[in-house]
């Protein structure tokens, strides 16, 4: 079902494609590089498979291209930044920058966005900030999918929490939803005609359910139900821990920016509402950088040299296969689906950009 | 097995015990205050339960009294304290409130510790700055117990992460450990002779196991296997992003510190090394303070009203729960186990102390 596409040819095709929306060269360099780290990382989920989810949010006037975001409010170590309906991965490179160079000049930035985009893969803002050594922090609000513990509706969204901290040879790169699980792995079960496991997801009358066509067609509809947070179902595996990080990223993201919270998002057909945070930190100033960063190393290598379950032969640090699998793919191929392309040429032929790849 | 003993009863008992190991009147105020607030949240794991466990830290020379703190490194929004071995909830209360200080003056405040000890309820600590109209963060290490996905060698501690942040009716007070369940939880199962839930926890070997009396034993003597991350055993249910969280939480409390990670924690009989972190942030350092905290309310109430799952009738936000028992324990009783009654009569005696309750 896949086929190997050569990575820098997609890389061009994205370019031409996001400039015959109306974005510039350089901001549809951002887009298609966000978009495409997501599958130099093994995360299908989130690049170039969303390609058509992006085309139908341009065209239908969710996002809108040449957007001029606006600072709101503004503070030697913070911002609360407006999106104005721009291109997530733009206002977001936007924010991530303006985070680091507050957290250079006073060692600590904060932006928030309200009135945004989906971002794409959060670890790409993260490794931003550690890149130029600094501590990367990001979380975005989405849609709400997540049902509360105890609740039958869901209330919050996917929820993902990033944060990217220097390290050799791997950067420390977290990235990862507050739910049990994101919407993308439901739709794989139910494309395979597969039972959900337990403590995954319920019904529209909160129980507990496995069957996959049922929540995600819930979830289409906003009938009811949904994916369990982070711990699953109930108390009895923490699900009331992931839940609470659910409603902590809300908080960052979507409530000090005065915009949008999980279960207001996609409410309208022209207006997502979708809200980011992102916060760098210069680690110096608790330390010296040096040892500090050392001290990060020798840890995570102590980890993956600890002692293996059994069964395994490996522990991976967080980020290490993203590394291993971009390094491969970056001058190579990456794998896209036949549908996704079918998709692709139906797009580019619409809108008279070059489809050769 | 419980006896209902008077809460004012028993903040005198503390008070005057920890004034007989040498601290002072107003130090002992505070770790009382620390101490009986987990009972007053209905937490007794960390409440009265603990003095054996600090008598034995006190004794050992593990707590020094009359510790003095040092701050090793300071910019207007940080500062790297070394605590010296100081009892936990002094340097935490101390860590806190320079980190409030530090948010009042320049909209955020983070303060690490190292050398310190267990420090009780993270919680306290962070609605001391939700008190004062801040969001509060905390994090602190502990002896490794959580063994990372695919490994069979704990290398992480509990590792809780707190943030309060205010809301009327209810702060939001969020205060959980990033493994599946605390250490507590397992000799419950181990008392009562049950076997533990699946995707809890793990063997000497690295094998899934259900035998609380073995993965106890095999923690208390260091022997191998330990309590899965959050999100349980492997990554069918997520078990990589508790381990990640963890790691985050080790990077904040001891990594940055300079202190010692968790798998170097309680590993000399004189020294735990545990670490801690605190954060305070301004947050109208994004906007109308009034507006933001009107709004945590508005989504927090929407939560606790949306529909409730099949056979429960509430849902809570967190905090809530504690909140209300507070109310009903302060001016009343609070439950105290009979064998800790007789710990606490056997503690008093040997140091002279008055145990009237």
């Amino acid at each position: 079902m896949n086929k190997q596409i050569d990575t820098q040819k997609v890389f061009s095709f994205c370019e031409r494609l996001f400039q015959a929306y109306g974005f510039s060269a350089n901001e549809s360099k951002i887009i298609t590089d966000v978009l495409i780290r997501a599958d130099l990382y093994g995360i299908e989920s989130h690049g170039i498979h969303r390609l058509v989810r992006y085309h139908e949010e341009i065209t239908s006037g969710q996002v809108t291209v040449g957007a001029k975001t606006q600072i709101i409010h503004e503070t030697a170590i913070s911002a609360a930044v407006d999106a104005n309906k721009a291109m997530g991965q733009l206002v977001s490179v936007e924010g991530m920058k303006l985070a680091m160079e507050k957290a250079r000049n006073s060692g600590c930035g904060m932006v928030t966005v309200r009135n945004s985009n989906h971002y794409g893969i959060a670890s790409y803002y993260t490794e931003l900030a550690a890149r130029e050594d600094l501590i990367g922090v990001c979380m975005t609000n989405t849609e709400a999918i997540c049902v509360p513990t105890f609740g039958s509706q869901a209330m919050t969204g996917t929820n993902a929490l990033a944060l990217a901290m220097p390290a050799d040879p791997f950067v420390f790169s977290y990235d990862a939803s507050t739910t049990v699980v994101p919407r993308g792995k439901l739709e794989v079960y139910r494309k395979n005609g597969e039972p959900l496991p337990h403590n995954w997801a319920l019904d529209q009358d909160g129980k507990p359910c496995t069957d996959a066509a049922l929540v995600v067609d819930n979830i289409i509809k906003k009938a009811g139900g949904g994916i369990a947070p982070l711990g699953g179902l109930g108390t009895l595996h923490g699900g009331h821990k992931g839940y609470g990080l659910s409603v902590i990223v809300d908080l960052f993201s979507a409530v000090i920016s005065g915009g949008l919270t999980s279960n207001y998002v996609n409410r309208k057909p022209d207006h997502t509402g979708i809200c980011h945070y992102f916060m760098a930190i210069d680690y110096g100033i608790f330390g010296d950088k040096k040892a500090i960063k050392e001290n990060m190393s020798k840890f995570l290598q102590e980890i993956r040299d600890s002692k293996k379950a059994h069964g395994h032969n490996r522990i991976y640090t967080h980020g290490e296969k993203e590394t291993e699998m971009m390094a491969e793919r970056l001058n190579g191929t990456i794998p896209v689906n036949e549908k996704t392309l079918e998709e692709m040429q139906k797009i580019a032929t619409g809108l008279g950009v070059d489809y050769s790849l």
